[in-house]
């Protein structure tokens, strides 16, 4: 991995000194952007938006836009993978995600193909490639991918019950997911991304030794398989009591959901990785001065150290005000310059 | 509190020696069960179940008849305390818990009465009295509330906005629900119960200062009001991160979801509390075979030691196999006795 970098959020994630505490939002192209939802409506909904390389990197710029943000992420969605399977995603009037085909047998799983990402997932390659040449080097672009266990949860019709009925099925299952996030986050960083995350919505979920060996297993053979050119950032949602396991697995950055103290979360991983998060987005749903003080209150906690990328503690919901995005991003970067330098 | 009791269960609560561990199981009175389905739909629905005192009895006894469960757990839900504030509880079909009026604003509260629970919920105390009758000392009962947050969850559009927009309304109406629990849970201990439960199950929802200015402080608050002379015991869903600092507020037992290694929280908590847990319910869904080795697994974790209560780490699901229940209870009193005396 090359050791330095211009950029503030990229050098937060190596745990290098920074001027101000960089930010980026976790969902910041998203449904709360009047201009999302009117090039959303105009595409024909999000599939339309994912699938066109242009208009995902349209999106992805949007919110650069409005906010001085220190990173763009790429628009498209953790269930990409399983869609380039064969799978056929679909997303069904005010309901989440599914899919026609779904995992029920060995048989199922025989017939999913590995995707080549420069074939089937093409379109994610060449909206970063062209995302890239926006940005021109100004602001670092984050490439990502669902972890095993939480593509799988959409793909099964219950994957806990699968878990323990079948588990072998299940591995099965994840060990082609975690085969094709490599390659898939592989070509992520030849086309460009400056960073990776795994999200890891549903390991919350997991009984410990599952933890273990679901969530931070399938975690350390991605990260094993992918080049380490770039930062990864590892995301587990509810995974607050296991922050020491997951500082071994080969990710840079841990991703804190709200529930966490992210003073205690600095003590217990100690110089291992940087932390990324972790205010609740439902504090957007206030008023920029309550904004402002909930962000102080979260540097205050981090405190003089390196290694701190602000960022939400789970996406930004579908109908915050715009202007309150606005008063964090400003927040952070005008309350953080005490902490640095 | 009486430091002697007959009940295997609750000298687990105690941490006192057993011979065998003690196991009773959250929702053990439901739906899963065949004879529980048949009388709600002769009463017509929950609500009808739960205020007639004579068919909330015959429904704590059901499993009991069924299972050599070490302890009862008096059929009513978490909500009462709002419907006898004169909020109107109702279940649509399909749905979960509905209220009539819900809780807007501060004149909303001010309308809001604390119940006297010998008037408004007599029904809950009235089938106590029927329940211990019947058991004839046998087997314990425990009596439960929702703890102010959680019962708060369902009394508002939407907590967490009212929290950060104005935490001074949902502190309002959580002193009221804290002084209602003190009133209903000492009511209960008078007609008769032999341990209380005080059910969390949104904490885990919460930034870790909310955790302790709500989750924590309206517990402690509780269980100072409450009379000590039965065990109490704290269940927060999702708390795995927050198990020392809910040693201090008061609980004799806690209560572990099932993500939480029990051997690691026996070691966290000391010898301060008991711990109740946490087999996770989906573990049902497999055989009698797969669930012995869980029940042992879960045993040999928490060892040679006094203070546990067996217990799912969340209520049975409804279309679990009721033999997959009997195989639970059995194995844990078969297998555990090599652990004690």
């Amino acid at each position: 991995m090359s050791t330095s970098s211009p950029h503030r959020l990229i050098r937060a994630f190596l745990r290098q000194p920074v001027d101000k505490t960089p930010i980026w939002l976790m969902r910041q192209a998203g449904r709360y952007l009047p201009e999302y939802r009117a090039l959303r409506e105009k595409a024909g909904g999000f599939l339309a938006l994912a699938k066109n390389p242009e208009l995902a990197c349209e999106i992805t710029l949007q919110p650069l836009k409005r906010f001085p943000l220190d990173g763009a992420i790429i628009f498209t969605d953790i269930l990409v993978i399983p869609d380039a399977m064969g799978l056929g995603l679909y997303f069904a009037e005010n309901e989440g995600p599914k899919f026609k085909k779904m995992i029920c047998s060995q048989e199922d799983i025989n017939k999913i193909i590995i995707p080549d990402p420069t074939e089937k997932l093409n379109y994610v390659l060449e909206a970063i490639k062209l995302t890239k040449k926006e940005l021109n080097n100004k602001t670092p672009l984050i490439g990502f991918a669902g972890s095993p266990w939480t593509v799988a949860t959409y793909m099964i019709d219950d994957a806990k019950k699968m878990l323990y009925q079948n588990p072998e099925l299940l591995h099965n299952l994840l060990a082609k997911l975690a085969e094709s996030t490599v390659l898939y986050l592989n070509a992520q960083i030849d086309a460009g991304v400056d960073a990776i995350m795994l999200f890891d919505t549903w390991g919350g979920l997991l009984r410990t030794p599952d933890y273990h060996n679901i969530s931070l297993y399938y975690a350390k053979k991605i990260f094993s398989g992918v080049n380490h050119r770039v930062p990864r950032i590892f995301f587990t949602k509810h995974g607050g009591q296991w922050l020491e396991e997951m500082v071994d697995i080969g990710c840079d950055v841990l991703g804190l959901d709200w529930t966490v103290d992210i003073n205690k979360a600095r003590l217990r991983v100690g110089d291992k990785v940087a932390l990324q998060g972790n205010m609740d987005p439902m504090m957007l749903y206030t008023n920029p001065k309550k904004i402002q003080e909930e962000v102080e209150c979260i540097l205050k906690s981090y405190g003089k150290h390196v290694g701190h990328a602000f960022n939400l503690g789970h996406g930004i919901p579908k109908d915050i005000p715009v202007e309150n995005v606005a008063a964090l991003v400003d927040a952070v970067h005008e309350l953080s310059t005490k902490y640095h330098g």
